[in-house]
């Protein structure tokens, strides 16, 4: 019996580099990214002894990011995380495992080399490459979708602790995570990047909620109806509360028209949706 | 000799208050606000002793804010807080001075009923009312600009603190934090606010920049250009910085084409443009 | 083939209780606490349907959490997690998981009953109850540690892409999250806590680092040679890189004095320690 | 009448600089700051033309505040404001008036040269040079304090919007922001730190209060006494709501021992307490 060394990992997390694309008429095309790499492999000499032969140092690995930007351009975020994967297992004999977590950023174009940032959503990519096994996700995080009616909540379990009322009329309003899981390291990822997310937003806004996890099965079955290549989405939905005030203390009518952005606690509902084989 | 009490105020901060409008075929609008009040006036004793004969509590404050919003609606941030404002100096003799300040998170349709969150600014509103003199200021925060080139900065001072090398090709970028008067207490406040704002965007995006002093006050003299209501525009542009990373030493070429977005230290310009009169 | 429902749980998160228990003598006790529950079972119909029989609403969850505060007081964060946990999976047939993740934010006496927050770190909890498997994890966050000195990194791989000097002395500092599991769920938890981080700051400070995993291993070993409760200890710590500022070029010496504290990006070494049966 | 430049300052916002001074006996010393300056002074042409001939670049201010650490050290955050300050306004004709903001971040020491950062509050300075006049603040940020009784509100208006009952027993709880200006800019800025800050927390705890107002007052008024360097005192002390649950719906008692910590909307109270000539 004794003390030893478990599954461990390294590198360096969020490297942010904008790559600056220059076209012939003057048109630049701007990205965003927020680079976290990890690395795996016979790592027992550093942790044990302070030997870092093994170690590929995580400022290497931040120029091999900015590296890899400036000779390959980023097609999209799967891609270049892929990229990055790939030389990182493949370079090194001792480094048998990668895993690359992109956040892309994105900006509309206000003109030829002019950009605002677009603050709807972030994208997200990871990409884990452990001996011939290669995994893609795609994402997104933060894209706030709110339904100001057509939303219900009843006949749920009451105990002791129960003094919520039922209701047939609310706001449901949620910030999406979302993470789709390619069936193939290959695929039109900004392709289906945009169908998985206009799934989202049409099944979130089309779908008469009877709580927020038929909403989470109705927008993960979208996401896979629309997008062939993807065998299944992971959803993290927060319920943003909105509770109504009530302003009849104040000689006012009952209608439901002013809410309390409630910050904390929040309900969080998570789930994922799959594609049998 | 001795220990009095100077200026001072209070109120309830960051009441977020959601306003649903239902329209008779159904479709619904959308308001969301972040209400903080501040309240002046004859607040000795409360201070000294404990005796809040004077005090109108900050939870009556909130009340306000919400009984407000249902009973007259929310037709710009600067508007409300007018009315909040008058109402709190007012209706009690021992408040003499009452500030609002409002955050307005702007949404997007997505369909009768249906919104999601655009998170590319936030507006603001400032309004003071002081015993006659209510000033007024609109805004808005964390608008992000970038222009990938058309950009220079040389010719500036160098002395024994001095390495910076001078460039005549960089990115410029910032999040733009404006605030802007209004010669008098009534405008078409929404107007003046998407005017203003398409002033900023369009004169930060048409300026051939030798420095980011130049391009705020650009963005400020096309902003009263383009607002006569207005008097005075205050900018605050952090100056983000995206440093070319030098990809030479893994045998790349030397176009800038990547950059690392650098999070501090960060330049800060701030300046106010004013109309003469 | 076809779509269906995958992993799923859900439940209230953060809800912020604070105890205050009081004494015969007018001496309080305070508690302060972050509680996250999330429960999983038969909910395919909610998600399918809409039909909520099943729901045991994040309402009452957040009631549970109070009332068990209220009634039972709060002897440790892990014993408090335990309660809830398996009061979930005891009092509901459909409810057949609970996890109940807690921070818990400490408070230094100045008085019979003032306090003021220690903000040095955050102590966490994770109970897990599924059927018959009880799993307990205690740990924290937040614990910023840093030697200024007796730290090395040298002998790592070179590549192509490597430009990293090796030091024979430079700033060592990360920010502890950790989390340690119990063999059974039963421990003087509180002791186990206080015993853990001791080690851990004990390691850190006394450890020549030739690299941050060999002071993670080194931190990992002291926490499970001081518990004999504990089997396994997760680290993440981030390399929180201090850069020295080069003054030569000001006239002065070279001596490392004078360092930027550098935002992102940054290492993050992750391992486990364990302790094998 | 046409569009001017009104008052307007630049400079380089929130260099980290982190000073390690190493004793001759092996124990090493460590301060932690993050400093913003700002200048101001003859700048149309930079505004109006981009002439930036009296421009010293933020990036020359980052460097003389990495230079200045290291050539003269940090005796404290006010005395390396105001070498700072002084040394921008003395050296370049242009520059007219200088403001150097600063957050000091503590550490306790663990050993000769380790050390665990102190997350109970952030020390503060703000120095502003113009012409002959100097002004110095001292200050702190995030000093979390609570007492679990000995706090009432009541008597207070009641108007139409009010639904607030009164209380004879509530917690109070804020997290000070207080800034205090010295009478010269010559004092033993780290003894009044010590003295200010307990003045502070000892005025809290011993306060039995009526209102944050009258607690606020108290604390001021101690520093003043406490420290004749000292002519004014502003505080800025959110009141951190902690409401009662009432759990007497699940059958317990009523004495208020769990409480609900809120996050927003908070009370915010402001006020400066000055001493008279």
């Amino acid at each position: 019996m004794g003390i030893v060394l478990g599954p461990n990992r390294y590198g360096k997390a969020e490297t942010r580099v904008v790559r600056v694309s220059r076209g012939a008429d003057g048109t630049h095309a701007l990205t965003d990214l927020n680079v976290s790499v990890a690395l795996s492999g016979d790592l027992e000499d550093t942790h044990l002894t302070g030997d870092n032969a093994h170690v590929l140092p995580t400022d290497t690995q931040k120029n091999t990011v900015y590296a890899f930007a400036k000779q390959h351009g980023i097609a999209s975020p799967e891609a270049f995380g892929l990229l990055l994967a790939r030389h990182f297992t493949a370079s090194q004999e001792t480094i048998t495992g990668a895993r690359v977590e992109i956040e892309e950023y994105p900006w509309n174009r206000l003109g030829p080399h002019s950009f605002s940032r677009d603050g709807s959503l972030v994208r997200t990519a990871s990409v884990e490459v452990s001996g011939a096994t290669e995994t893609v996700f795609g994402g997104l995080a933060g894209l706030t979708l709110l339904n100001s009616t057509d939303s219900e909540f009843s006949g749920f379990i009451r105990d002791g602790y129960t003094t919520l009322a039922e209701t047939s009329d609310r706001i449901l309003a949620t910030a999406v995570d979302a993470r789709w899981r390619f069936a193939a390291p290959e695929a039109e990822f900004n392709a289906v990047f945009s169908a998985a997310r206009d799934a989202m937003i049409d099944a979130f806004t089309g779908t008469y909620s009877y709580s927020l996890q038929q909403t989470l099965f109705a927008m993960g079955e979208a996401v896979l109806e629309a997008c062939p290549d993807l065998t299944e989405v992971r959803l993290r939905l927060p319920n943003k509360h909105h509770f109504v005030v009530d302003c009849t203390p104040f000689g006012l009518d009952a209608t439901p028209e002013v809410f309390h952005a409630d910050d904390r606690p929040y309900g969080l509902i998570e789930g994922t949706v799959v594609r049998e084989d």
